[in-house]
């Protein structure tokens, strides 16, 4: 694509509106203002003009953001068009949650197939997706770029180094554990604790009425 | 505590410094450069130091940080020593991930009770926490100050309803559904399907070799 590059807090932002888009459509709505918008997705109006700006236009005063044509610019944007094939390793309770979760409502990411070490669940399928034994892991992969990384964490480093030999490129990394990769491979790290933890440090320390 | 404003990107990196520092000191080390730090948490070191000049001083030039020091300064900030508790509410497989989670190792954040509307679940523990039913929110919820969201996106609006109605401060919300809430409460929301899609995103968007 040869969009300009635009900042990574706004490209963070990207999934959550087309998201909110695209339920606008369903729901036979043409228009959107910023107020909208962001009562919906609690991102402030202002921010939402100045991420939308990076794309170039949009948006018209009282009259508010066209949905349709929106929602076909971050559908390219997004490439919503070209399917992303996932690879999930590990199926305990976690991996369970995101197997069941539907991802292909939205958006065109698929997990294609999952792997476990514990036989009892291999060769049987969660939510649609097949289950392999993690010793398969080479033989199956078979050009899946993005991995999700649910294992325990002491499995973490092992899993990790394996998914680099075979060219994954991309690691969304559940575990608590930091993982090293090449600098050609990204990965994004949600730890549940710390996710917890920065919560409630932010409850102690910035008061709401000043922000947000 | 009389700590200055530090930005909120610092902040949401504590919890990682606090969690790699006690590794270290459990493991007998005295000292750490942010060369180390760096890449032990995946922060640059220029950040690093940037962040840790928010809290006045520390570090020597050759010497590196004192471990026990930092520690020390670390766990009074992120108020370590005072126990927060939390409730999860909703134990399909996401919330009974975050209940087999051991936050206790490292904070000090404790789920102390979960909530489902499943009879079969009620009345039993998972990971030593007690499951109530969900109508006896109100009745059993008594103090607790934060709230883990992990029920079905259909139920988080009237949940959330209730949650507020008791007086809850903030919700870590796991469900794909945005909950509206008064300025009072803060709210963190982490979408699994945002998530991933973000990932993909700049995958193809953001080659790696000219950042991070």
């Amino acid at each position: 694509m040869e969009q300009n590059k635009i900042p990574q807090a706004t490209a963070k932002r990207l999934p959550l509106y087309y998201r909110f888009l695209n339920n606008l459509h369903h729901q036979g709505k043409l228009r959107v203002s910023s107020k909208e918008l962001s009562e919906a997705v609690k991102v402030d109006s202002a921010t939402i003009r100045r991420d939308f700006s990076y794309f170039g236009a949009l948006g018209k005063k009282g009259y508010g953001y066209n949905v349709e044509y929106l929602l076909g610019f971050f559908r390219k944007t997004l490439d919503q068009d070209e399917l992303t094939e996932v690879a999930l390793i590990g199926t305990g309770n976690l991996g369970t949650a995101f197997l069941h979760y539907n991802f292909m409502k939205n958006n065109n990411t698929k997990i294609m197939m999952a792997f476990d070490a514990n036989p009892d669940k291999v060769g049987k399928d969660i939510g649609g997706v097949p289950i392999y034994h993690i010793d398969d892991l080479e033989k199956k992969i078979n050009g899946v770029q993005v991995a999700i990384l649910t294992v325990p964490a002491a499995a973490a480093d092992g899993i990790t180094n394996r998914l680099v030999d075979v060219g994954i490129s991309g690691i969304l990394n559940f575990t608590p554990a930091r993982i090293t990769v090449p600098d050609s491979v990204r990965v994004h790290h949600i730890d549940l604790a710390v996710e917890l933890q920065s919560l409630v440090y932010f409850l102690k320390h910035y008061p709401l009425d000043t922000e947000e």
